[in-house]
């Protein structure tokens, strides 16, 4: 009940369509809202109306208030070190990706495009993202267990992995490689945390850090100088810059993540924010588990339980996706629009279509409904 | 001294680098600041969290708010016809110059790249923002003037055009072409408004017309549903949408700035926004052509008087950037850093580095300076 009244209720009909095909994080709402006016922020009408937030950075485009918060909040979850590395702000990560394709490929002066690959099931956009507009500078050449070509290429590594929440490693492993780590996915209420990641470039985002989708805020941690000032030109060439205003939002934002993790600092009506996320998602796939156990038709990814140096416990992972896979053949994403469950077919993850992936960061009555749902869906012999 | 007041001071030491390459319109600081909190906006914590602004609308991630002002401010001002329009947001007009490009060339499924084509002066980012991913659907094809391909072909109309403030139209005229008109200065204060386009194609940006280039807020009117649908994509693989913080604070300030030219409406405090910036760009061309009038170095371009429907009376342009040429065969832009003034090269236009482009923007203290400076600047023979 202390959810539903925190949410805006969507009162929706029995037989409303529940579209958990996109990952929209709108589970996070039920916390802002019970914080009020805690981080509410005000734009006058003269505040920054110049392209500059801070001339004499490298990334002359990004509010300092937002960078000292995203060292900040690093720092308090334990999951990426910042020293030594340049921030580059994006609206949102996928333009960060875009960036870095850009960043990586251009200098070689290659003659053909630069390959990018990803070890299936990967991410559904990263394919359209980097072929959208035929680049003749990089170039989707899809499952990185495949690849074999030799010369230089872009390893896209998704930990924890959209979308089924697996922690992951580089598998090619050639010496030309340039990797990307897309670390979207990683901070506690989806996975333990287990050392400070400090790979030569990182890609984070406020979506689903703390469900504020709509402000288009991502970062990039990145060790090379040349790398970062290439994504700065990207950007630059590409929007001028990132929302000043999202910006700072999303600065205030995660100040109160940080503040709301802190023994000193937090005040008592203050729930740590990962803890509460870690919570509703560990609630959820619960759920989701005792309904599947006990339905031949479906199988969910196991997780193993590991130390999270940022709860203090051993915890397993409760991904903000579930990878559900269909027992009978099957598509299985048909199957769940047969029932008014819009998911995501694993095809568009260069996987089986047996497959599919369930948003699980919905709001509470969207979750409901799709569990509720799921019950009566058993074997297609008995005609669902 | 009034707007010095409502300026936030510099205090530019005298021999202070003036940066009047980027088209910064902090000009306009003066007039926000007066307002004080008439259009300052609010966000909570719990807002905007979802990607989804109108999933019901074909641009699912604008906010209804921003697309009822930007039609309410067309009909005040009378620069653009919307009915029968489709809305597209975009982050800045530079992303929306891409989504048209793609949405144009993509469906075309040619063997080559379309070529994109502009007169020259041409705005200086048109082949950047065109070849910098080299794509494979469109290529920067230079001077409009010197095109003679067959086949499909994409004309960008800037009118009034930047850098030289010149009312435009198309000049290749062959039958596969295809126009985007960029409005970007298209408002009262920089043009007289000699009736509302209606272009297949229009831009719009908000950085232009009311100064507020940190938001990256644009907006194109297009025509054909299917164009609309295409650009829509374009920014969905892009950036997923627009921050709605930036959105919505848009919203505010273009209600605020319809009501500021309304009889009725307008409180009296608040100065027709229009009218005011015109004002303030009269006086500052004013004292640069009383200044070069006298100068046998530079020369500046002249501008019709025409009858402009929004103010009621016969006006000259007052652009947003001086076009200015040296006389004597020098490089302008060289000459203008050596007194340290930045300036954007003609050669970044497609035109000759006798020629630079000086915005019009920037805050007083900039542009007095700037001023001051230029007084000093006579023939190369005079050791200057």
């Amino acid at each position: 009940p202390e959810d539903t009244e925190n949410n805006s209720r969507l009162n929706l009909p029995a037989d409303a369509i529940i579209n958990l095909d996109h990952g929209d994080p709108t589970m996070y709402e039920s916390y802002w809202r019970k914080l009020g006016n805690m981080c509410t922020v005000m734009f006058t009408g003269y505040q920054s109306l110049s392209y500059f937030a801070n001339s004499k950075n490298l990334c002359w485009f990004l509010e300092p208030k937002l960078e000292e918060e995203i060292k900040k909040l690093h720092n308090v979850v334990g999951n990426a070190t910042v020293e030594g590395y340049h921030i580059v702000v994006g609206t949102g990560s996928s333009q960060l990706i875009q960036a870095v394709l850009y960043a990586l490929s251009d200098p070689l002066n290659e003659a053909n495009p630069i390959s990018v690959v990803s070890a299936t099931p990967y991410y559904s956009s990263y394919s359209e993202v980097t072929d959208f507009v035929r680049s003749g500078l990089y170039k989707w050449a899809g499952d990185a267990h495949n690849f074999d070509k030799d010369g230089p290429y872009i390893e896209m590594v998704t930990s924890p992995n959209n979308p089924d929440g697996v922690i992951r490693e580089p598998v090619v492993n050639k010496a030309q490689g340039m990797l990307v780590h897309d670390l979207a996915y990683y901070w506690p209420q989806y996975t333990p945390i287990t050392g400070p990641a400090d790979y030569d470039i990182m890609l984070f985002t406020v979506s689903k850090c703390t469900g504020h989708a709509g402000s288009r805020i991502g970062w990039a941690l990145v060790r090379d100088i040349n790398v970062a000032r290439k994504m700065v030109k990207f950007i630059e060439i590409n929007t001028i810059g990132v929302s000043k205003e999202a910006q700072q939002r999303a600065a205030k934002i995660l100040e109160v993540i940080s503040d709301s993790c802190s023994q000193t600092v937090r005040p008592p009506e203050l729930d740590n924010f990962f803890e509460y996320g870690q919570h509703l998602l560990t609630e959820r796939w619960k759920k989701l588990k005792d309904l599947v156990e006990f339905n031949e038709l479906f199988t969910l990814p196991k997780f193993p339980l590991q130390y999270c140096n940022f709860t203090g416990d051993f915890t397993e992972a409760h991904p903000a996706f579930a990878w559900m896979k269909c027992e009978e053949e099957v598509d299985c994403e048909k199957l769940f629009r047969g029932h008014k469950i819009l998911t995501r077919s694993g095809k568009r993850f260069g996987s089986d279509p047996k497959y599919v992936r369930i948003s699980m960061m919905s709001r509470d009555e969207e979750f409901d409904l799709f569990v509720q749902r799921l019950s009566s869906i058993h074997g297609i012999a008995n005609g669902n």
